[in-house]
């Protein structure tokens, strides 16, 4: 489970219920937590390098299978307790990284379509998206709290999935009907656009928050 | 100044009090050392647009003199004792922001002129190059340390500019002589590379660092 939360507790709750026999009968295959930490990076490692080989449909599905995947660590973690500072960090880590390199990923896929502006806009997302992370982990490092702003990570994980799969969607009826890539990579243009802006807001936001937080310090 | 040293501290001291007598000058035209941190990531935006365009030259020079105008922040908050936590965590999240819209500007002039492999390495080196300075904030947030590593902040951003340079040297040298623009991208190639395989080992080395530190807690 990530850092921040999509949905209401309630329903994140519910989830997590869910989550809980999955992770269990993965625990039994001899699976730790932080295996299955690992596994889910090198999952979305796979992810990057299928959206740089501009398989958008499965890239996009990738991302959101080990999205779900990421749930299991924590809920093994908690039903085993196993729950672990290192684990919690070893988990937003190669989370964090894993989003970095789907983004890269994605810029490299444009790059080999020719469309540049794709490139330019996942490189935007990926900066500000790592720094929306960051920006947490500093604040909390200060004592304070950073966990404010419109795009933690689990809304920009699927805003990038629905973009991957739209993009592939899009090049496929363009190609049989308009002959055309435009569509696609406007999908995708759109997706990676949101993110990041939504995350220069967030860490806007954050910075606004640190500041508020401290309040006459300086 | 950043996170983290690339010299050793008496060099350190020695440049601080070089920087001194600047940065108390840029105070007294009225600037602040927050707004000098604004500044030098809007500088560091201009070189990320020159990347962008191709201006490798102009780029590499960019980030230097950000690189070296990212001193005054710190020196003039010491000198005047203005220093705060907000202002550090303004300047650490704006560094590390810089930092990544560089290597985003690389990765489009790279699509730009063709080259998709340095695309790719440009998105991996952001993704891990941003993590390096996530997993010490991180680690600081469990009440650990995570300033170990072969890579931070300093040594990547001279890596960097150094290969920005020599990308747009070689590219006039191939232009005019050889009409081939490889031996340009060779040294970009390079210098992203080495940013990519250093950033990843620090990870693991932080990552390895934190587990030591946990000792026997998992």
């Amino acid at each position: 489970m990530g850092d921040q939360s999509l949905v209401s507790n309630q329903t994140r709750d519910r989830l997590r219920g869910l989550a809980r026999p999955v992770a269990l009968g993965l625990g039994r295959l001899g699976l730790t937590p932080n295996a299955l930490t690992v596994i889910g990076f090198l999952g979305t490692c796979v992810a990057a390098v299928a959206a740089a080989a501009q398989w958008w449909l499965a890239a996009g599905i990738l991302v959101i299978a080990f999205g779900i995947f990421d749930m299991f660590d924590g809920a093994l973690a908690r039903a085993t307790g196993t729950a672990s500072r290192f684990g919690a960090f070893l988990d937003s880590t190669l989370d964090r990284t894993g989003e970095s390199l789907v983004l890269a990923g994605a810029a490299v896929g444009c790059a080999a379509a020719g469309f540049t502006w794709g490139v330019a806009l996942a490189g935007v997302a990926a900066a500000f998206a790592s720094s929306v992370t960051y920006t947490r982990a500093k604040a909390e490092s200060l004592g304070l709290r950073g966990d404010v702003g419109v795009a933690p990570r689990p809304e920009r994980i699927v805003v990038l999935a629905v973009g991957l799969v739209l993009a592939s969607m899009s090049w496929t009826v363009d190609n049989a009907l308009l002959g055309a890539f435009a569509r696609g990579s406007t999908w995708l243009a759109i997706a990676l656009g949101l993110i990041a802006v939504l995350s220069a807001i967030t860490v806007v936001q954050r910075i606004v928050h640190v500041r508020h937080q401290l309040g006459s310090e300086q």
